[in-house]
């Protein structure tokens, strides 16, 4: 019996267990260095690096937040709640909703995305990116076995490409990504585009307004007038609390009920969920939060419109788009230089759409912009 | 062209936008109640109510998990790492593996079964759940439009039919689940019998251990010899983490790497990330937190089983299934009367293959546990 289960063993060993085939054609996985790695490998002091490179508030979180958690700590022992009604309530009248038109995802707006994903995409089916734009749409929706057909963002004129996005729809879209203010551009969508859009397909228009508080600008009042609209939003950014993982979306009553029905009931952590509660009471902290922000960025805005030697994009969100490609160096290069100086910013290569001579900034707060423009001068003029 | 576009608007409201087939045939959503609105609807003090209804630790968490939160909170406003490599490396410690046979699910051990999904389920595969069991996989792998088949877990001898899991098997099947001990029965499942499922298929075979620490046994020295067998783990008994939503799998390195693809970077929060950590690092309270249970455990079972009117079923795990037929009651009517009293036990309604006269009573406190007693007691001889 051994030997014949052994000479199985051998045999099945031979066809590796089934898996799908689109995982096959996937990039295998190249972990993320932690800061702590980061530190080490460039003989850095932990708080000594700059991140600007993932879009966080500089201001750091919610003092309303820290102490909401430091109350409730005793309860990580005890599963979330399901239901989150209190949160969905706080989350609609910031959002100027009613709350049956609000979802909370647990994985932040990524969440949101996985659950249109398992809401409306099938294996034959087609959703629309004009890129440059937020890759997370691609990197999850590929996995639902759904074809990404891109469109174009104008990068020189930092605008959507509208008709790129109405001569990419077919029979087959189920889903049209739109991002304002784009990531990583930071140009804005017109809501004249957005209609156009809206009112030529019955698939579902995903308006991704992360970044919105930076812009002064939302969508929320086309809400009322199109039922294939969906919003999507984060508290990721302006509200402090990326390591949370919280995000949401808003959308017709319908549209909610149906992702709710393949939601995980419990991804949001309790101490995730106490935390928006209480930045979201925190009026002060969101305006001064925004304001801060806005601020810092027309300050580096101004001061790298200054370099000769790039070009820097106007934006309406915490972050700015810049072309590095007559400093002679590409964007590997750069961002290497610049985290040997303790500088994090984002390589733009991983964006499609973009060669090899993007980066992108996100604002920081005023020292930390001087600090970086200092060391930026430094490596375009040769010194570092 | 304001009437052509209102026109247009209400032909296409007649076609609603494109939803999945498969989301028609799910359940509506229905939000849970939380502990604030249980307490208002029961006129209780929150504090008052006894949960022995989702199997979590009655000791709480780690005091040193608490502490690290503490230190760490004001690092909300920055993403989570994606890397994970030293938890990753003290999971492996913990369970006696190498760092490249781990993956870590930041929604819990759900999200791992949701990466199984993606990694594992076409449209027109099959999954094999003996029933009753855990319901989220079924929850959780219908959304991949993968078709649910039912093998039988004997619940009168508390044990796995395994001859009804070999049947179920066909050229479709692409995950089988065996969870052990078994929830919500509490059984174990004999290693033979998982050796005797693993020989016979090429599909993955996923052991499901969230309770082995309170069994004192597990199947990790099968992962050497098979290459088709996973180990699904969760931080929410034991561990004392259920709110912060920490799971892990073991498998070898290659399925680890195709999962890895697939996965969320950021499902992760940093302060659950945080808490795991300090909480392996623990092991005087992970020794303490086994042994609490595993005594109240015995002690809540030998009560029970005084009681003539219901039957309580052996369990190496951190709850008790209870027959409750003969006491006139059925389970809605006895979960109801013990949450006017202020305990929330499981109606187990909801798991396929139970009728509507089973509960499932998570262990306790030996004082929680006696209070328990005393209202269920009340309750059957029909005083409360």
């Amino acid at each position: 019996m051994g030997i014949i289960l052994c000479l199985l063993k051998i045999c099945l060993s031979d066809y590796m267990v089934k898996i799908r085939e689109v995982i096959h054609r996937l990039d295998p996985y190249i972990p993320g260095k932690s800061i702590k790695e980061i530190a080490a490998e460039y003989s850095l002091k932990k708080e000594d690096i700059i991140k600007l490179g993932s879009n966080e508030n500089p201001l750091g979180p919610s003092p309303l937040a820290v102490e909401a958690i430091k109350n409730e700590v005793n309860l990580i022992s005890q599963y979330p709640e399901t239901g989150l009604k209190d949160l969905q309530e706080e989350i609609a009248e910031y959002s100027d909703v009613s709350s049956d038109e609000v979802i909370i995802g647990g994985d932040g707006a990524d969440e949101i995305i996985d659950l249109l994903g398992k809401t409306f995409l099938d294996p034959d089916c087609e959703f629309i990116v004009p890129i440059p734009s937020y890759m997370y749409y691609e990197f999850n929706l590929r996995n639902h076995g759904a074809r990404p057909v891109y469109a174009r963002w104008d990068v020189e004129a930092n605008q959507l490409d509208v008709a790129s996005v109405m001569e990419s729809i077919s029979e087959k879209t189920r889903l049209i990504f739109l991002c304002t203010p784009n990531n990583p551009t930071g140009g804005l969508i017109d809501k004249n585009d957005i209609e156009t859009v809206l009112n030529s397909t019955d698939a579902l228009v995903v308006v991704d307004e992360a970044y919105f508080e930076f812009a002064n600008i939302n969508n929320v009042d086309l809400l009322s007038d199109y039922e294939n609209l969906f919003i999507l939003r984060t508290f990721s950014k302006v509200m402090g609390l990326a390591g949370l993982r919280i995000g949401y979306g808003l959308s017709n009553p319908k549209i909610i009920d149906y992702m709710h029905r393949v939601k995980p009931p419990f991804s949001l952590t309790n101490l995730s969920h106490t935390a928006a509660l209480a930045t979201l009471k925190d009026r002060e902290y969101l305006e001064k939060s925004a304001q801060i922000s806005i601020e810092s960025r027309e300050f580096l805005w101004t001061e790298l419109s200054k370099i000769d030697q790039i070009r820097v994009f106007e934006s309406k969100a915490n972050y700015l788009l810049v072309d590095i490609r007559n400093t002679n160096l590409n964007s590997s290069e750069m961002t290497e230089k610049l985290l040997k100086k303790g500088i994090i910013v984002r390589d733009c290569i991983s964006f499609k759409g973009l060669d090899e001579y993007w980066i992108r900034i996100s604002v920081g707060t005023i020292e930390q912009d001087k600090k970086f423009i200092k060391v930026f001068k430094g490596i375009i003029e040769g010194n570092e």
